[in-house]
């Protein structure tokens, strides 16, 4: 099939590797064009230097596919619609808020060009494993496409069959590794909360990692003041725990097998003191818009929103807070901080 | 090897399965010698039925693995402690806390008898899978089993290596599904925490599909009342999420790919609906245990916590305090509660 | 001061009686005009039956103080707006999201119509004990409103001086219990920051009420199977905690008193079971947009997002969730639901 | 009544003026002989200087009241008990654990003597405010200390009657700022619980407070790269809102009123950027206990937990975790972490 894709960078570029390897014909537009040329020698796609020649080397109805910062987004859109006929595709294949799907799927159908968003999960491991695919649009349109989502999808063969789907009669994209989920932004809200997921996930085991590496506190002499708690057992904290092995144990047979366990593992057994790491941790939107959505639904989800200000913590933004407990703790017991 | 099993419920009966299928001499004790004559006569695994029997029937130094309720391994080993000569190894396999494994071998060391402790993972697939073991004793006597931990273990090939281990000189048996984590209580410390681990990782996933259930709400009409806080942007919530092909889209290349979200995805393949369970949610001990040691450690879990704390709140356990939160909004604002 | 009110139900009604009382007139508006008879009959403020009635009561620059719902605000706006003269004011003094006050202020500027919002508390205590306003709005017209404010105000005597604001020159309203606390949607932000502090100080105090009445579990048999954690120490749960004396205890000389805390001694004090109430919990924006605005300001909410979605759960909105794990729970350990 | 006191910290010499003051003769030891000098010569008490002569300054049945670090205590106890006599009542009215409580009531009732104790809230604020007592032990030596709890508590006068407790024909000491919770632990218990609440309400306002001072980051220019969340609407976060005047303004007429929002209010009037502090939260071993407490009566507690939680982030206590969550990020998306 042939597609255009903009924004080259490492998630787009691995994209359009797969998608030539799977004898697609890609169409290439990069802000600096030596990139294009570069990747196009590489994977034989096509590289163009100018909207209006990407747009000519695409057939009708075109397939343009978005692989930018979700900041640059809505520019690049205002800059390509003059240059689209009705019956073209715009696919956002970004990290954009669903929000702005929905609002620019309206917006676009008055020129009747079809918008589609995709929201992918694989991160840099992609090329290798395929992407995740989370799509939202309508499903003719969807259908079109299967082509492209097909190739760049993970395959049936990455996970073993769910016994239970055997019998189903309705066929499903979805033990392909892709699917759609809905109309306009259905894409983008699954994704979204498949990030909460993720933020949740990843603080069960730090925070469990975190009790094992304190697993051997009662063999350290501690201090006895009124500012310590102390520790009424210290002869239940003798253990010094091999994180690294520990890791990799649970990787077999374990009720908390994963891949983010996978990948735990990995990087313990480099350094299981993680001392190239501060811990301050990022956050990059989707987990806060799926607590927001969360709040907005009125549905609970303690688990996700404490992992995610937990971040919010490792980045210093509860200092102030935490000043004014240490104020209070001043004011009515006129306990002075302890300097650790 | 020649080892003894006491308790043959579900995981016991599987462990002996697992073991006389990797040629070991297994002798049965259970509290109903039917269920040991008939797993004798499948598995070629010798029954007894009397402990004096089971104890005759193992050679020095014996290995008498208990696979029996917490709530009665003291009272067993009591029972079994007059019959045991120095050097015997009593093996706890079940769900002990850890502080139990740490009293009881050092009661047990003055006898000069060893004593193990196994946490195992693993559940009803064990069997089929092998059996995640986490491990604590004395080194040698760790070794001196060895044969059996490997036997009950999945193995190396459950799961792809990791390449950071390559080059590893020390080799560990953590590849292969158990691992000796420390001196006594360390098998069922780095269990329990395991187990607080998937409480979160449990919690993380309900939240989420949760979110997605809920993805639809924008479509029903709303209430407005003073005790119903109104939803803003109705038009965000217009999606019917499949939430059973959602499930199996993320076992292939997404970041939350996981054993749990396998058994998700099973489950929710047979009804998306889950319509077969009510949502009150038991707890075990071990997530409790572990909140515990974060807390005497003195290190965060607010995640492992919440999701602790929400099992208990599916319990209903949380009504009490529910209701004085309706008095004091009666009591501030004349709130009434709102009938659902 | 002659000012108009808009809605007169009980906590317009309740400050038409201060401020008629303080020495104000007041014209009144409702949508049944026989309240505002009634009203006016007790007050001495005046009734109207219509809007341009009601506008024509005030003198320029005129006062229109809204005292309606938060749904129906932007809709009397509209028909107030063509009755209104540049220079007038209108207030908001409901329960608005702070986001509407600035897009309202920006609009109505257009017109030179000033926008004033108050966030008030007191609920149906105001009448007798004054009531806190939060106000925003451009800071000469909430000046002008001064003798208003004042009059609604608790006032000074409402609480001992702060020692420590003793020596201040620059004077502050905040001591009468009313402050401009910045341009338009300050007012609506602190409210809305003040009902987020609620819910968390609600949730803290009803779960330690909570846990003193379960003081007594020990004292009950307990069911031990697989399914329930048992409890290692019964006899550290021997207490039959009688909590409206314990209530009433903490109003004097300990740390956790509070006026929120004088309401449960109340409502303990009626019937220490609280049989009254079934514990569903409802919540009404404000706690929603609190934790909402921290996720967007990147600030951790940990305490008070977790007590806004326990009202969630209350509310029965955690129900899929906890099928999810007890589904899981079935998938890897057979484990079946427990009957209570 | 005269009465023994063992510990002259700030909080022992504020009791002892308060019982002096109420006409109580009190008998003193400490470690350092001059300190029951000096508040002898202040106070009309009697200093003694060996536990051999302090004891024999008390008449039979001797009260002797402990407020010594909760370390302390049992050594104490131990040196004390030989030289008391059946009838005897020793008093801890300090930060014991309860389970210690119900642990030396057993074991000193062998030997006839009582033990009650007495948690205290009230810190440096006692000796004017009066000190809340929660109490437990035997009935009869409860009331046998009556006017000894009458002197230290608050007084009826410390806050209005709640009208709800009228009528009642049963009286309670409740209202008097003191009361006999249960037996042995229970006054432990309550105060346990007690500052299990004053954790979780600080952290509600720390958190709001948090929020109200970042309501103006929409001002600053924000970076705008892979590793920050986006602030979408700038427009909403524009306010500098004045910390101290708010604090000060909700002391009247507001739902969040509270003895915490008082000495907040001090605090931020003396300097509402709080630079004396630096934000490391020290917890004392009540919040842990309330929590674990919590956890053995399978009662949710989440905002208690999370609150006691942050703290032990605030002292550095996440760091591993967060390093795991770093570690984890750079492992499936390359992402290093972004210095400050």
């Amino acid at each position: 099939m042939r597609m255009g894709m903009i924004g080259l960078g490492r998630m787009g570029a691995n994209m359009v590797r797969r998608l030539c390897k799977g004898g697609h014909e890609i169409v290439l537009f990069n802000r600096t064009a030596a990139t294009s040329e570069a990747l196009a020698k590489e994977t034989g796609a096509i590289a163009t230097t100018t909207l209006p020649d990407f747009i000519g080397r695409l057939q009708s109805p075109r397939i343009v596919w978005l692989m930018i910062p979700a900041a640059a987004t809505d520019e690049t859109i205002d800059r390509l619609v003059p240059l689209l006929s009705p019956g073209d595709i715009l696919v956002d294949g970004g990290n954009s808020f669903y929000h702005d799907d929905i609002r620019r799927a309206r917006a676009l159908a008055e020129k009747k060009i079809h918008y589609v968003d995709v929201g992918t999960s694989g991160g840099v491991w992609g090329l290798e494993r395929g992407y995740c695919q989370m799509i939202g649009g309508e499903t003719e349109i969807v259908q079109h496409m299967d082509p492209i989502f097909r190739t760049l999808a993970p395959g049936r063969a990455a996970a073993p069959p769910t016994p239970e789907r055997a019998g189903r009669t309705k066929k499903s994209t979805a033990e392909d590794g892709y699917l759609h989920c809905g109309p306009a932004g259905a894409g983008h809200f699954v994704k979204m909360v498949h990030n909460g997921i993720e933020y949740g996930l990843m603080a069960a085991y730090a925070e469990g990692f975190n009790i094992l590496k304190n697993a051997g506190i009662g063999k350290a002499s501690h201090t006895v003041d009124a500012e310590t708690a102390p520790l009424r057992h210290p002869e239940h904290f003798v253990y010094d725990m091999p994180l690294d092995d520990i890791a990799e144990l649970w990787r077999r047979g374990s009720v908390v097998a994963s891949w983010l366990l996978d990948l735990s593992a990995s990087e313990l057994a480099r350094d299981p003191s993680l001392a190239a790491f501060k811990g301050r941790v990022s956050d990059s939107g989707e987990g806060r818009w799926t607590v927001a959505a969360a709040i907005e639904e009125g549905v609970p989800a303690p688990v996700l929103a404490t992992a995610l200000f937990a971040r919010f913590t490792s980045q210093g933004h509860a200092d102030f807070g935490d000043k004014i407990l240490s104020a209070m703790r001043h004011a009515f017991g006129g306990h002075l901080e302890k300097t650790p």
